[in-house]
């Protein structure tokens, strides 16, 4: 720690990058943790400093704030784009059930399950982390898997996929409601991917 | 309040209760309000005292902790039983459809609203709430309903509409994803009413 702390300040100081990399990555990887634990109003830069083991100033540095770095953690679990692409390989056809497939598989290792819960959780006490959370889902998940339905009615269409999806990490992770808890991924891809193939892809009117 | 306050007190002290009623409801009444300010964790009883114009002793006089304070709350919104009964009249036809209106129109009103949030709010934040919500959701919402649906699987049908609605005020009150946050209850009936039928209704296998 001390000796990356050390690199990535001379690189700075001397407008190079030799550790940026190892550095950049430690305070990702401890706002991840501190975001998991403590959520997002009661995670500090300056803390997430002294969990990387670096100084605060390269914190601000290398982001541009806490909102910032929590977009950063957010992509870690769950990348949108290489998630979309797995789930759009295929076309139309059993969207719903490959979107939900690809989601739990994603979702279920105990560590991409906590950013995850991180994330709703920041969501509901901060209406910064809820706009995040917003743009997050629109722009780079729901949305584009409903604009590549190509339906008219696609954002409406997106908004209903992503009720469900967050209900489904609420309802499984968070208030862990019996039944849904203890389901098996099978099971819920079986009951949830003909209601995400409705919502995305179902009677869809196309433009063209 | 101050007469309020020296009746209630005055019934605690001689084993009666005539102004019992209207400080309990006052009680209530500021701790609903406090909950969905500042949600479960940051809510004191000394607080929801203070702003019910009554002693902290009269709060554990009439409610055994916190808990049972916010459980109290939660029924203000929406009664459980009374919701139960107008969706089950009219039997298991369109049985979604009417669950989906019903949750609607008790939810839209701002205070209703209010408290919703601040239940998912608290449900993600204390792992007492969360528990809470789910022995509430269980037992005198969704548990009921797929019950009285019948069904061998009623457990995950009723954890299935669980997530869905809890989905819902996720995604249209506390994200506000785009979509969902504008559309008219009359579209959200429309789209999510099937659903819910599917979920608790279509393909039950009956034990009788």
């Amino acid at each position: 720690m001390t000796s990356q702390t050390a690199d990535a300040a001379s690189a700075r100081g001397r407008g190079r990058r030799p550790g940026g990399v190892d550095t950049r990555a430690a305070i990702v990887e401890a706002a991840r943790k501190s975001f998991a634990a403590k959520g997002y109003d009661k995670s500090s830069l300056r803390g997430i400093a002294r969990e990387a083991g670096v100084d605060p100033a390269l914190v601000h540095h290398y982001f541009d704030g806490k909102a910032a770095l929590f977009a950063e953690t957010m992509a870690v679990p769950v990348n949108p784009v290489e998630l979309i692409e797995r789930v759009l390989e295929g076309g139309h056809e059993r969207l719903g059930w490959r979107l939900v497939e690809t989601f739990l598989t994603v979702w279920e290792p105990p560590e991409s399950r906590e950013s995850l819960v991180a994330l709703v959780r920041s969501a509901t006490t901060s209406e910064e982390a809820a706009r995040m959370l917003r743009e997050f889902l629109g722009r780079e998940v729901f949305g584009r898997l409903a604009a590549a339905a190509g339906a008219e009615d696609a954002q409406l269409r997106g908004a209903l996929a992503a009720s469900q999806m967050i209900g489904v990490v609420m309802a499984r992770y968070v208030v862990r409601v019996p039944g849904l808890a203890e389901a098996t991924r099978a099971e819920l891809v079986e009951r949830l991917g003909p209601v995400l193939q409705g919502y995305l892809v179902d009677g869809a009117t196309r433009p063209e």
